[in-house]
């Protein structure tokens, strides 16, 4: 595709795994509540807990930990010991920690594309994390900028390619999600590709939409 | 103060209050701890858990929260309940939604500034958070950017100048952190404005510095 201002990459999922932390933390979550409910429907409940409180807490690992705790509390009738607390605490941290996993051909991909292109990371979540993770991928240099945003809105699409001096009509977004980062960058007047990942999340289940020229799905 | 290109603020307890709530919070912290050690070490617990989380959380209410929780185990041994547990989860959330209090003379300023400069906001902490507050406060409108970042070194600031068209020479920083608002722009060859604040943050003490003509002090 030629005549592009700006390439743009989710992170999350399409860079790198980030979904399988979260995953394996339910089922251990559903694990250790085993004493006080079936495991499947104490996954259940911290994943509608997270959902009830995102708008207060935004997105990322922090966010999640409070709401395992919370959860916990809830599953237990205020029975469950401070011991399992701090083990959630601890299983916050290791999310917060683990090595970064970059998934098939990202890397080379981005090789391919970085000589031709202006290439720009936007992602959303929690700030610091992300930019912890950003670091941590060592895919930080093929980007001319990253940006941590709140929500994927077509008009925050809109600001960054302004500020990266880009067209948005001439601006193409990747990414594993069709809700936050295919379909308002379609909405805005750019190309959006679809990357599947195995995993959607629970909150990114959106119906596959669009008949439009601008919305292209790939394999990886 | 002309031929200024850019003239930025921090947020936190330079527009608004911000640490009255921390302080509030580790004083209830440290009265629900009464029972298992004086009020003034177990707010002294939660200071230095939270500086301790600080690299890992980064910075913010999620973050103080879960060191609350940590913290409170810890100094019980173990043995608080879960009620106080979900007590401080429920203190962490009234932080998260109280009211914005914009602090004296603000407003004031900024509509004074407002037709003559290019006005940015810039301010750490959690991003989702720090978007809901700058919304709320009603004071967005007076903003050319806000910017929302992890840390404030030089070359974020250098950055930001970039972005927003201006030169970091001719760029002020107005705020209430010696150590975050003011040094860091005159290293990067900016001004800085120093905004006294009742409270100091545990965590941003710094000796007042340098001799520079890029260093005012006001009274608000």
């Amino acid at each position: 595709m030629s005549g592009l201002d700006l390439v743009c990459f989710d992170a999350d999922d399409t860079l790198w795994h980030n979904l399988i932390h979260f995953d394996a933390a339910e089922t251990e979550f559903g694990n250790m509540m085993g004493a006080y409910m079936p495991v499947a429907e104490a996954k259940q409940k911290i994943i509608t807990t997270e959902s009830r409180n995102v708008k207060l807490y935004g997105y990322g690992v922090k966010s999640f930990t409070l709401s395992m705790i919370e959860a916990a509390i809830d599953i237990s009738g205020g029975a469950v010991d401070t011991a399992t607390i701090s083990k959630l605490i601890a299983l916050g941290r290791t999310m917060l920690d683990h090595d970064m996993e970059i998934l098939p051909h990202v890397e080379e991909t981005l090789k391919a594309l970085h000589g031709d292109y202006k290439l720009l990371l936007i992602t959303k979540g929690d700030l610091h994390h992300q930019e912890r993770k950003v670091l941590a991928s060592g895919l930080a240099h093929y980007f001319e900028g990253v940006e941590i945003v709140a929500d994927k809105r077509p008009a925050i699409y809109e600001k960054i390619c302004k500020r990266y001096g880009g067209k948005v009509s001439r601006t193409l977004m990747a990414g594993n999600s069709i809700r936050s980062d295919v379909l308002p960058m379609i909405h805005a007047g750019g190309f959006g590709v679809y990357v599947p990942f195995e995993i959607t999340w629970e909150h990114e289940h959106e119906d596959v939409p669009v008949s439009t020229q601008r919305f292209y799905e790939v394999k990886d």
